[in-house]
């Protein structure tokens, strides 16, 4: 699995870390970092998470064998339909971003002859972003999912791409767009809402006698507010659903409470604790 | 700071972590482990976490110059009335429960003459419990809060508590009884309910596509429900309250997505990370 040429578009810590295995593991020949802030694109040819840096994305593309968009979720699709028409016949676009129906229908239809798009998410995200965090290793271990759909790419592509994510070090998940978005929503989206709700409610001066439970919990409410509103507005009409079940399910916990209902708190923390036990620690 | 004789009633976690750094820090002469449990209570002694062991609360206190109560919350008021009768005059009970306003109403005015109890909760809890994960360091760089109350101590005695508590390696926090539940409510109940409400509405067969943020925001769902729910019970007026705060900043999460306010969801994300930014990482 190589590319000559690989384009990175949104040099962050998704886009640096992927420049940086893909030198690492030989898996491009020249990777190209297009970005709009010089001088996050020159930290990034420092650290040489890319051998080249441009700020403009039609030359940045023109010699990509993978254009690989690591952008918030929201600039993707736009970044993928001003691109695709300076690639050469051949190109193949993939991305990071953590939704995907909204990217995959504003690209359906407007991709050039011979132009595909393979959407794909590795779960290797951080409340730490910046291409400073980057890691030749964020992916090894971690999950991509891929969602291939017929509208942008064919199956052929779909394996080349899940190749080279495997080439990156992570392993793959293939599942539909539908499936990914309604997945991400509950293990994902859901998790941010309730950290930040948590963090959200706890006055300040109480944070000195919290501990390693309230750490843990709140730990990504620390994330970027401008990724996740995107990712949040990206997903919304999942989210709203993963949140309805939240609401349900903290409304039945107050109910066992408020009746003094034992039996039925021990019975509630038990069916999170085997889910929380089938993950491991 | 040193007592010749430490009963601990209850080996676990806490128990366990007690006895391990009072004799590491020669805090005390002789420890005493009282349980239910020959077996927990063999493997206490194995791991060197105490020097004696007893199944008869009331004959492993009468040599006490300090016990120490470390079991479930709902069950420190019983341990203390049943056990003060027992003990030498000069007897100091301390606790290490996660609630306190229960266990204090319980035990004012059930004290004998000369016995007091000092209030204490040591932040060091942990998602496993049970003698085996003690450690002599767990109190390490960790908060106790001391919530002493004139109806069950005198201030010279909460003060000799305070050492113990800090010859342990802890910092201390002083709070009324009424300031401590009302806090831990927000900074230690609420997230567990919100860790709890996560995991429980995950389905399992999506655990696959879960990745960090998940795995922090539940981790503690894995604590034990036996000891949660009684902590919730014991404290059911605060965590209700906190409760209603969340539900209302997760109503206000969705109406903001709901509307497709942009602006309103990074405010409302920025909230929450401006209050875990300042707890540091």
């Amino acid at each position: 699995m190589r590319f000559d040429t690989i384009t990175i578009v949104g040099v962050g810590l998704i886009g640096g870390s992927v420049g940086l295995a893909a030198k690492a593991r030989g898996v491009a020949g020249w990777v190209v970092g297009v970005g709009r802030d010089t001088k996050n694109l020159s930290r990034a040819l420092e650290l040489a998470a890319v051998d080249a840096i441009s700020i403009d994305l039609t030359a940045g593309v023109q010699s990509a064998d993978l254009v690989v968009v690591c952008t918030p979720v929201d600039r993707i699709a736009d970044v993928i339909r001003r691109a695709a028409p300076h690639c050469r016949r051949g190109t193949i676009f993939t991305d990071g971003g953590s939704t995907k129906r909204n990217i995959v229908d504003a690209v359906a239809g407007a991709l050039p002859a011979g132009i595909e798009y393979v959407p794909a998410h590795p779960l290797a995200g951080a409340e730490k972003n910046g291409v400073e965090h980057a890691r030749a290793d964020l992916f090894e271990g971690r999950v991509t999912i891929l969602a291939p759909d017929s509208r942008v790419c064919r199956d052929e592509t779909s394996k080349q791409v899940g190749e080279f994510w495997r080439a990156l070090g992570s392993r793959l998940e293939w599942r539909s767009v539908e499936d990914h978005d309604r997945a991400l929503a509950a293990t994902s989206h859901l998790p941010h809402v309730a950290a930040a709700a948590v963090a959200g409610v706890t006055p300040r001066e109480l944070l000195p006698l919290s501990a390693g439970g309230f750490r843990d919990v709140t730990r990504i409410a620390a994330g970027s507010p401008e990724l996740w509103s995107a990712i949040f507005l990206a997903n919304r009409a999942e989210v709203l659903g993963a949140l309805e079940k939240l609401t349900d399910r903290l409304g039945e916990f107050r109910h066992l409470l408020d009746s003094d209902d034992g039996a039925g708190l021990v019975r509630w923390l038990t069916e999170a604790k085997q889910v929380r036990d089938a993950l491991g620690s």
